[in-house]
């Protein structure tokens, strides 16, 4: 089942139902107004939103429509916790080359994980206000789940059946103020504005075989202004969704609505290229001593789309989105 | 004006204001249902709370009932975020001394912020649960401000206009879980599991001058057990809260409902006492080699009150809890 989440003028945006080829969609509102809420009856909300998928599907749906991504916000505009893990080993020892630090302690056997925003999402088309490109604008492909309630110091196991979606994320990052902040160990706060989604959240039947082993085996492909950055997998993350949720809850609960994200999705294979251009640079400081790729300047477009191992498109849509300039508070530029 | 949160089996509780000297309450939900929603509406929710405030005041608001603090959830129960700050400089470097880790860099000019979970806050009388006692429970007595909607890259002169309530905070916290998360630079998180708030917010105006520079001039009494633990003064944070907003605004906007922390409460003369476990045990690290004073165990209590220099109790109520050993999920126990 497809889920996404159009522009109504509310917060959390009104629920439709995507058909399975993304053509069509049709409102879900009878079911939940919003998905936040669907999230938290889903025993409820969920036969009732496939009962209307299949009508959707078999063509008897009163008031189908054709699927409109630009109307589109983030699946879930706001969330009770953002946690973004970085679980592609890969990706966090380019890191530490980029950010010129030591390694984490523990990095293989234990999950590191920030807490982000979850208040103020941006849909794939958004454009994305920074206030300077003095930061190191930078993206990050990821994947992520969303899950349902999950009691405090769950099991991994058990945490694996309060996943009830699977969305795919750009994390933006300010490369320039994560490179201060990691140091001061407080984690990511500046240097992680707003979090953007591509448009539909999907049950993991969705996916078929590509989940499995609680990870994507989905390829992320990543453009910026048209040309290739990466075409990496998200098979080779070190933790699985399931062992991230139960790092997350160890001690706290997590209430419905939660994402939990996989961190910049990398492999050992240099030739899949990056899912953000901190790892497009740190291959080139080893390689040249240099980085010689700019970070993102306003102006600059950026989109992601996942992709099936058979090269047919991945289920999440596409996230197309400009960086721009933010306007000063209180001035009218 | 003084407000709370009574439980009434929503998660955002239903908003009452409180008498001047917290004796009597009036439900304010033909104002505003909550206090979530009376912030999203200040401009039109704060006259018509006031006014309610006064006929409590004259005695003729209609329904008024004796406050019942242990009736109360956290003044916000859920938030879209909370961001604590480290702003007393004397806790920070007791703390270097209890994680035995080098300073934080440019600690002095660049305020440091966490951002934890913002969904399940704790009200002033819930037990509080935890997995295990080898986590090094403590407390974190703090002050903190409930800002309306702040825009990207706020300076702190505006940010100022934008603190619409104080609250008093219990941030609990995970001592031998952040010695290891604050190496990772990625944050606290297993570390902070949810926080605590005193029953009551207060506009600025109650407390008179002892808001003043952005802080709050108020000593925060803690008790373990009923033995004093501290008495420290607000006044020595060393960055004011508008700062503290501008730094967290500076790359992103906050929305209406956003909590500011303090970070510990700490003063550099040492007969002010503590506002945490750690502090006291990096206090006693100094002058015997070791430390002395437990961290909390299951069953014991922490409270928490506020008071004016003229030794008058402070408008935030009492923060007055328990440490509970959270059962373990699927089990009975």
């Amino acid at each position: 089942m497809k889920l996404a989440t159009y522009q109504n003028g509310s917060p959390d945006g009104g629920l439709v139902i995507v058909s399975r080829d993304q053509a069509r969609a049709v409102d879900a509102s009878t079911v939940a107004p919003d998905l936040l809420t669907a999230l938290r009856n889903w025993p409820q909300a969920e036969p009732a939103l496939r009962r209307l998928a299949e009508s959707l599907a078999d063509g008897s749906a009163a008031g189908a429509v054709a699927f409109d991504p630009t109307r589109c916000l983030a699946p879930l505009p706001r969330a009770p916790q953002w946690l973004d893990g970085s679980a592609f080993l890969n990706h966090g020892r380019l890191m530490d080359v980029a950010f010129k630090k030591p390694p984490i302690p523990d990095f293989d056997t234990i999950p590191v994980m920030y807490q982000g925003a979850s208040d103020d999402f941006l849909g794939p088309h958004a454009d994305v206000p920074f206030v300077t490109e003095a930061d190191g604008i930078d993206f990050e492909g990821e994947f992520g789940v969303i899950v349902d309630d999950v009691p405090m110091a769950v099991s991994a196991e058990d945490a694996a059946r309060h996943i009830r979606l699977l969305v795919q994320i750009n994390d933006w990052s300010l490369r320039a103020v994560g490179a201060r902040e990691v140091r001061t160990g407080f984690g990511f706060l500046q240097a992680k504005p707003s979090t953007s989604f591509a448009p539909i959240a999907v049950t993991p039947d969705e996916v078929g075989d590509a989940w499995r082993y609680g990870r994507f085996d989905l390829t992320l492909h990543i453009q910026r202004n048209g040309e290739r950055i990466g075409a990496a997998s998200g098979r080779e993350m070190a933790f699985s969704f399931p062992q991230l949720i139960a790092h997350a809850a160890r001690t706290r609960r997590l209430t419905a609505g939660t994402i939990i994200g996989s961190g910049t999705v990398s492999n050992a294979d240099r030739a899949a290229g990056s899912s953000c251009l901190a790892e497009v640079r740190a291959i080139e400081m080893i390689a040249h001593g240099e980085p010689r790729t700019p970070f993102l300047r306003f102006g600059d477009e950026v989109a992601m789309q996942a992709s099936f191992a058979d090269g047919r498109p991945g289920p999440f849509g596409r996230i197309d989105q400009r960086v721009v300039h933010a306007p000063r508070p209180g001035r009218p530029d």
